[in-house]
């Protein structure tokens, strides 16, 4: 591509997440928004709208677009697979939400059709690119913090979502907990190879009897050298959207803590410090990160490198998902080899 | 575009602010960017470029222009009186930069000619746009510290500017303090009566005598209710951008913190807690303010009401920098009624 | 001295802990130090001195003194057990370190022999009276943070003690994790039926090896209702004596946060905020509750009342010790009730 | 003295500061509490039962033993230069509270009746000794915050005093702001010229107007280098004892935090972090520091050298209250050098 290319990138899915995504691409000074497709019509049309872009009639048409370089992949969980498989048929980039599937199975099928295509395929791990989870990493990295240790990441939701959704969510480990699994590997610098979990039925027992899901667990990691990794979640954290993670080693500590809406503080009879909210939920929390995330899937394009998180990543992340399950269900730490 | 309609905002200026309000109207939903022009061909080309809009030619093209709406001046301060006066003339809304002058003499002339003009004049006090800063307000609004006692604003640079900018930059009272100026006015919600001054030449002390100003000074405004408010100011914080501000009343305080660049936090055998550096420099600092500046602009222009901050507020923190002059060159409290 | 009587107590162990026990008793106001005994005729010769009280020639002079109303037992380990019978035979009240010991089957003997003697005996878990903790569980007695869900318990040591300590300390879960178990047991209000536990040698492996021990411990406890207790110990924390508790519901969360030397923080170039160290170590930062904890211990002989913490407590952290350490070897979670 | 000499102190004042100050005397391990005197022989006899310790029947009876080698003065205002003068003529160290005098005059003529006496005599501006501003002063004696340019000192009370403890204070400079102007002249390293101060009735206005006082007030003080310090104070604020420190220089920023009584913290649904109460009022706050200050004084009396606050530093804090009272009266700022 020329020296001021941009890359033209079409959205699949005009939900929450990929309007968000969209306007994010239109404002970027190195992209284009190519487009958007949803099986909403409605839902199309509105952000086409908005963002002043092509709304494709049917996602085959996107697919076929010579003027779309790239698609976000940001529908249903049930298409990610097949879209990757398409996208990567007709030559196009991915940047893909997670999870590839729900199924371990269907990732591994999706795995042998695309092959070893050198595409950029990049997982939408938007967590990896959040300026705090970053100088946290920077700490182990640059060796601030010596050899890690032990590392403790808490991932808790500001309010359960809605039954439709969690009866189709895969469950807590495949749904929420893959966020931590890979910041879990993002830190770890070397693979978990025992699970241990433990699950519980605090928020809302009914809800979760009938999705034979927990909404609160504990999850140890362990790897080969020793280092342990514990996981912390809840479904519902009543004063925000919980998001912490303490990486500790025998140089020192760092410690990723909450972000607020602002930072004025009260002082009154009753108390004597009162912070603001937490930025409240992801698509505020991360919005820096959402933005670094697609500037690092056009330089990976451009500069044909691989992207920072990919097919793998997302793969190695429901492997520990589901060994995590697993652990549960069989109430012993499972090794990820028994997964794999 | 019917009841959608956007406001179409010309800059005037292509320095840092004004690409910076450039890029900001061009991204906002209801303004669009109409054009830009600087006296420098170069620089309008390169933000005309990057934004694609219209550059013009002239200064006048721009107020004669019919797909102009408002202008945002962000020129040199010299101009600013010359292009309100022009603006209103024209019948186009005006968003400009502080200060309106560096002389009091020059704002009155120029409040004469444009007159009672119902155009909506807004002046770029930026810092009132703060989430932080506006929530500290609010704290007194809604009476949460109850009645109002002290005030104290700490306003500090990251770094003493270019001499070449110092030479000209009307002294510290006009071109710093000014904005803690107006901010006083905004927390106080009473006209200060008494300015007391004190100023001293620690940064630099050879460019501060050959400038006739300031580096370090402390400032005490008083209200006719006995409300005290001190101003503190640096040319100079070699830790970053320091802008904090506490209000503190009969039931409580409350304090506008510094806003860090992100969460991450270290702690190592030497010293058990490190916080990022603070945003940095105003642009960064103040980036949701600036933006939140041209939505409210954009209301009061749509809904034909006031601006929250107009040129009389412009023309009362003047009246204050000049009142804190004469205040160290004559060793004495100034009534600001002297300088009304 | 009549209605304002005091509690004449006498002190078994004249090492660290011992000493400052001694002073703690000389200095408060419902106590009196009744002397001091140690192996040690030198060591208990000082603080027999320093405090101006009497030096017992034996143990065995202690339970037989008339002018000694209870004894507090701080000498080694390996003779608690014992003193603990010897003490309730002559009916002398008792305040004893942890742990009672590190055999579960010599607790048990003793439980035995000592029956159900109505004789006051506190067990030192001295963490149940720092402040902070203290105002930590009251967030969830309260009814605060409302039901509880998750406790996250870090405690980790500034430095590994001495190999010469190590190989006779009982291990890490009998020596250090205890005091966690104990503050586990304090907040969940509930048993915990099973216990999963891994370890690793990461601070200092040759020693660790050599005493079939682990350094670094993550432990996952869960009770019966589902409630989840983390718990991270390391035997070094470069930064400090690491001491935090963090508790969390359906209503909010509470967090003991460590305390510093002093409050003073700076603001330099290459970083902006410089905590003071942690209050370290055992000595320092629980210095409050030190005294608090012979406050109880008064409160309770006074009161005839059963003390807050007391012999089953100390039996019932030693069983999750034990469950903890067969958790590693067998790789599995471990149930309470198969140690009971 | 021989090694283990103690220092034989007796409290001259059974009042509230008088009792803290023989209970720290009595626990002090190089002090003695030499007996205790009152105006009111029963405040005397219940300090001397609960200390063990001597009650003199006369102040004069105090100066004729010859089992006291120092006397601490927490005793009424109006007698401590009485105190100061008898205590020399024979021979006895002095510890006093602060201030010597509420009148200049009565200072300055103690000073010539004592002379140039070689007797420790030590002032009580017990800050100096609190760790937390210890720090930030060893930030300015290091040279880790480089040149000094600014200092702020916020000081404000829980709660106004008693009216009849106003009507006779003294007003708030000599009663209150004293401990900041000597914290000031601790911190700037040099003497204040000018004194400019602001004062305001908006606590409790009648009974500000009954007492001719201020209960709010802002000073600034200058150096003759340029340094400086702004002073805010409050009789009220409602959030508790507000004790901080500020330091500004060249190379970085120091800043005395308040001290909590805790460190839990809590996050809810309403606010997501709320602190401890501050340590309220001076006798929990500065704790430390009444016992460092008999500490210093004992090293000082032992050692034979001046102590680190003496005689003079007492008359240039009252010298300060003087020109500050001066400057509010007369509308300008005053020299030191009027009022020396």
């Amino acid at each position: 591509m020329g020296g001021t290319s941009v890359l033209r990138i079409a959205v699949l899915g005009c939900g929450r997440i990929g309007r968000m995504h969209a306007a994010n691409i239109a404002a970027h000074p190195r992209a284009r928004l190519a487009g958007v497709f949803d099986v909403s019509r409605e839902a199309a049309m509105e952000v086409g709208a908005r963002e002043a872009t092509t709304v494709f009639e049917t996602d085959e048409d996107v697919f076929a677009s010579e003027g779309v370089d790239a698609v976000l992949i940001a529908s249903s969980t049930s298409t990610h697979a097949d879209y990757i498989e398409k996208a990567v048929a007709v030559g196009k980039a991915i940047l893909c939400e997670k999870p590839i599937d729900l199924s371990l199975e269907r990732v591994d099928r999706c795995a042998r059709i695309i092959g070893k295509s050198s595409l950029p395929i990049m997982l939408g791990f938007v967590r990896r690119f959040d300026p705090t989870h970053r100088a946290t990493r920077a700490a182990i990295v640059n060796g601030d913090i010596g050899d890690l240790h032990q590392i403790v990441i808490t991932s808790r939701d500001p309010a359960m979502a809605p039954a439709a959704y969690m009866e189709v969510s895969g469950g807590i480990f495949r749904d929420m907990t893959i966020h931590d699994f890979d910041m879990a590997r993002f830190l770890l610098g070397e693979e978990p190879e025992t699970v241990s979990a433990v699950g519980s039925r605090l928020v809302n027992p009914p809800l979760m009897e009938r999705c034979n899901d927990w909404d609160t667990v504990s999850v140890v990691l362990t790897t080969a050298s020793g280092k342990q990794c514990v996981i912390l979640n809840s479904r519902q954290a009543v004063y925000g959207y919980d998001q912490r993670v303490e990486v500790f080693g025998n140089k020192g500590m760092a410690v990723s803590e909450n972000r607020r809406t602002h930072d004025s503080v009260r002082f009154t009879g009753e108390f004597t410090s009162r912070g603001a909210p937490y930025l409240n939920f992801f698509i505020e929390r991360y919005a820096e990160a959402f933005n670094a995330e697609i500037g690092a899937f056009v330089d990976a394009v451009e500069n044909g490198t691989a992207p920072e998180v990919g097919f793998e990543d997302g793969r190695r992340a429901l492997v520990l998902a589901e060994a995590a399950g697993r652990s549960i269900q069989e109430g012993r730490p499972v090794e990820t080899s028994e997964v794999i």
